[in-house]
């Protein structure tokens, strides 16, 4: 039996289970989000940044995956908000039995949003499917416009871009340009929001396309 | 057959190659640094930055690991060194027989120092030994002081630290003595150097570190 084999059943059993949590989170009406990005980006801030956004308009829950430390769940539970931390003890990235074992320990009666933060790593979260509505893939300024290209398959399979640390465009080496024409060679149909949690810019404007889709999804269309 | 054995073999093999990679590189007195770090910390701009400062020093050649595109062999050789790109196609780490074969296309002649240049991935490269001197884990200022607790292998198994984009130092929440506490909480024995490849401050001090240790080397005594 090759590795080639195992990968390819690991993969399949995930995309499985996957299915079945998309079905779940369907049947709820709950549109989940799967962000994804390096460490270090800004994926937790945003998700703050964006809690105090919704606060009152719409219903959030959140799973926080991390290779250690509850860290982030401590910052999440401030705003209120029901949340489940899954610690992965090494593993590089999230998969779909984990999030349906952290579902089933929650409370989802109401919950309009689900946000999944996975592992902070550009790689290896792109081949597993954790049964969200979308990928949505973070990118800091501080990280170069080059990164589509480099690392391409998590902006191939993502839906939404959010371009974040604006604040910091003066001082370091970044074209939003080539960054958004990048993304978009890998990926033309992404849709790209620019922001910085350090001054709220793009933060509006990125719930309120959030809250647009939740009001698609209830009526059984498309996203936006 | 298990999943875990199947994966403890594919480490058993790559640590029989990565001793092979040791012996040849130790027998040509080679100095070899795995550099590894999220994607968009520097570690390019930190090879250039060495390459400037170690011209006509030390003789350096390098290995480019990426998932996608030769975007930093080609950066690597307007510094006139030997360079050699390995493309990984989604792999999310290198393994010690894709550097065993980069090896044996090089011209090593005169080299007294290899930097391999790892995929940007701060979780996966912690695990694959590569037959390296050390490895240097690479984190920006940008990527927030918490680091060292959410991602601890890859500090505990890197000798050296280096903290880059200092220079952003007043823009970000980053606290330079607790993000130092953090890394040595995980391993007390890292050497830690900040640096800024904006302001080249802090790069005489890490290549003198880095000569120290080449010369000590070739006297067959232990690294500074």
């Amino acid at each position: 039996m090759s590795i080639v084999t195992i990968e390819r059943k690991v993969l399949e059993k995930n995309d499985e289970i996957a299915h079945q949590n998309r079905q779940f989170l369907s049947e709820r009406e709950i549109l989940t989000l799967n962000i994804v990005s390096s460490p270090g980006t800004g994926k937790t801030s945003i998700l703050e940044r964006t809690l105090e956004q919704l606060y009152g308009r719409l219903k959030v829950v959140v799973i926080e995956g991390d290779v250690q430390t509850d860290l982030d769940a401590q910052r999440v539970a401030r705003y209120n908000v029901p949340v489940v931390q899954i610690i992965t003890h090494g593993a590089c990235h999230l998969e779909a039995k984990l999030v349906q074992d952290a579902l089933h320990k929650m409370d989802l009666t109401g919950a309009e949003v689900l946000i999944i933060e996975n592992v902070g790593n550009l790689v290896c979260p792109a081949n597993y499917d954790l049964g969200e509505s979308m990928k949505v893939v973070v990118l800091g300024t501080t990280e170069g416009d080059d990164k589509p290209l480099k690392y391409p398959a998590m902006f191939r399979n993502a839906a939404v871009l959010l371009i974040n640390k604006t604040d910091l465009l003066p001082y370091v080496d970044c074209d939003l340009g080539i960054l958004r024409a990048n993304a978009l060679q890998i990926n033309p149909s992404l849709r790209i929001f620019e922001m910085s949690c350090k001054t709220n810019a793009g933060i509006a404007e990125w719930c309120d396309w959030l809250r647009l889709n939740v009001r698609a999804r209830s009526k059984g269309t498309d996203r936006a």
